[in-house]
């Protein structure tokens, strides 16, 4: 990003930043309008809230994802005990924060989070940076693959690490990198596995799902959360965030967790910041009242699928006899995978090439933990349809193909 | 808090919230309206800013920072190499989360902070949350007292704890919870002090400046900060907010620090949000570039002026015979003290005899480190005139009269 931001002939298909021009400049013209109309709502917005969360935002949150659930599920059924209580949900300063401080609550240095390979590399970073060790579980296209998680998980039984892992991480919509969404039975598999090994490790393994991409859906039907499954409420944590689907400088992202662990985060919550900026929930929750929310995210789902097909295209036109690729979904990205003995790492020709005819991908080796269990893929990048115009991305990918020959 | 927004009838006179009747209402509805007005402005609003804040608001804070503390200077000047530089400074979600990026940088568990006696209590929470360990050192009416300060030092060396020692953090205007302030003198000499002692320590202490209430001044000169100290550059860590002085729901603080703290700090507010929320920021850069916050500054300062003088006149009325206090020049809280053998402590007759009579303060005991040297004052509470109304300070402070006698 930060090249991005400083050479400005560079064209980036790496930033996750959101698509510029479908901004809700309207909307949110209009929203902030109404709420500093009124007297009274006004001073609720300009004052503190609570630290979990403003109620309204919550209770909405809650029954949102609920009814997302519910309609997915069609025609199977929540199990009984399913929870969508807000009481056991926080509003967060963005989904990042919610990880941060779930990662503070779960981790001490030297334990270890079981992650998709590839992951996002943020996720990647923010653990390394608390201490934890990231370990690598193989992704099938319908997601993690519960084979290879009982394949870790015994290895780590049998080198008495088992104790040290706490979680499984997954980005289980649109995935950041891959854009592969996780289906429902690998979820429940991952989830079967995780508890078959509990015991063992001396305390819960949870299952964390980030559904950071989810309302970014451009095609096919929505997937249940692993909420929907039993035993959910104890053992599954869930964020989701608002601002990628509206607009990231409202920055708001939500998680919904166990009652202990709840407790937990809300007090480091509170050490953090007392919780997030009130006038941002405020706006939230009278867009999504509204229904402001969801026409704006109507229109950014079609917009992102115009421009992953712009991409897509492009790709095709350009770079097709170098790599391969799945088309996504949703989501905000391209994963794509060289062919031949061709190399993307940040130190490949390839990259340093690339770079010099101005143009930005993220290479994919950054995606994978370095759990040193094994070589990591060195042929794969992640291109974003997010931020680049159309003209930017079809000029990007023919900078790019040019460097692939 | 949570106490006095969950019964109808309680005065609280414990919160830290901020006075609503003078909110910015109509001010922030015409920020808001010109920032969504602009197309270009609104769409930069709307979207992702960068880590360290937005260019355009750490210049100005930078700037007003500088201006604030030549001004106070006078007729003195600022030594070379005093640096106010926007490249050294971080917008956070409040100063809160910038004390606690500040503490996961500098802190490992087992480590000591030397806070004041008494301190911000939420500050020692969160250090206590983090595993440090916060050491009291005696304060004066002009702020911490250096020979104690040196006292303490020495004390750590002979029991060879002094490595584990990395700051001194002071709230260091009107400060929460005693409304005293510490003068120029005063942070001079803290700073020589703990110069002294670094090379025994092994690595730099750090001078922590906690500013959260310089602009709430309503009587007297204003102090400079101890950025205008020699050697300022490499050990001043200072923190102020935009939150008080103009809307808590605004969520906006900042920091100053040392390079080499900056830049691991930078990594760690990647890590909890990516840059605070671009929107907040912009309607701040717009408030301090139009004048709006000095000019709301300068009504909430009367404001709070008024306040003051209500609470104290009460107390005067009620309680005078019960307590004495020093009338504060600014920020948000007397801080009292009981005669004879009075106790105010969380335990105390007198604590559950005002709850019952539906008042609530702050126990002074709250605000001492558990530190283990010594035995903490318990005749000592904590009054706010940010959030009560007039009638309510005088009520209230009538129903703690009450309680007292």
């Amino acid at each position: 990003m930060q090249q991005a931001l400083s050479r400005p002939k560079l064209i980036s298909l790496a930033a996750g930043f959101t698509d510029n021009p479908s901004l809700p400049v309207e909307e949110a013209r209009e929203l902030a309008a109404n709420l500093f109309a009124g007297d009274q709502s006004a001073r609720r917005a300009l004052q503190y809230g609570s630290t979990n969360g403003d109620p309204k935002l919550l209770k909405l949150t809650a029954r949102r994802l609920h009814e997302q659930d519910r309609a997915a599920l069609k025609p199977g059924r929540l199990p009984a005990g399913a929870d969508y209580s807000p009481d056991r949900m926080l509003m967060t300063h963005g989904s990042q924060q919610f990880l941060y401080l779930l990662a503070e609550a779960l981790f001490d240095p030297g334990d270890i989070i079981l992650v998709e390979a590839p992951t996002y590399f943020v996720f990647l970073g923010m653990a390394g940076s608390l201490g934890v060790r990231c370990r690598n579980v193989r992704m099938l296209p319908e997601g993690v693959d519960a084979n290879d998680l009982d394949r870790v998980l015994k290895e780590l039984a049998r080198s008495g690490e088992l104790p040290r892992v706490k979680a499984l991480y997954l980005v289980s919509y649109f995935q950041n990198p891959t854009g592969r969404t996780t289906s429902l039975s690998t979820k429940a598999a991952a989830l079967e596995v995780l508890d078959a090994y509990e015991r063992r490790a001396g305390h819960p393994l949870y299952l964390i799902e980030d559904a950071a991409y989810r309302e970014l859906r451009f095609a096919g039907p929505d997937t249940p959360s692993a909420l929907t499954l039993p035993g959910a409420t104890d053992r599954v944590i869930y964020t989701g965030t608002y601002s990628k689907p509206f607009a990231t400088g409202i920055r708001v992202g939500f998680g919904i967790l166990p009652g202990p662990l709840f407790e937990v985060l809300s007090c480091i919550k509170g050490n953090h910041d007392f919780g997030t900026a009130h006038l941002l929930q405020k706006l939230l929750a009278d867009a999504l009242e509204t229904g402001v929310f969801d026409r704006h995210l109507t229109r950014l789902q079609a917009r992102y699928r115009e421009k992953a097909a712009v991409l897509g295209g492009a790709l095709r036109d350009y770079c097709g006899d170098a790599m391969t690729w799945d088309t996504p979904a949703g989501g905000l990205y391209y994963w794509t995978r060289l062919k031949g003995r061709r190399r993307s790492g940040p130190r490949s020709k390839l990259f340093t090439t690339a770079l010099r005819q101005n143009v930005l991908y993220v290479p994919g080796a950054f995606c994978y933990a370095q759990d040193s269990t094994g070589r990591n893929p060195d042929n794969e990048m992640r291109l974003s349809f997010g931020n680049a115009s159309g003209n930017e991305m079809t000029e990007g990918a023919r900078r790019l193909g040019r460097a692939l020959r």
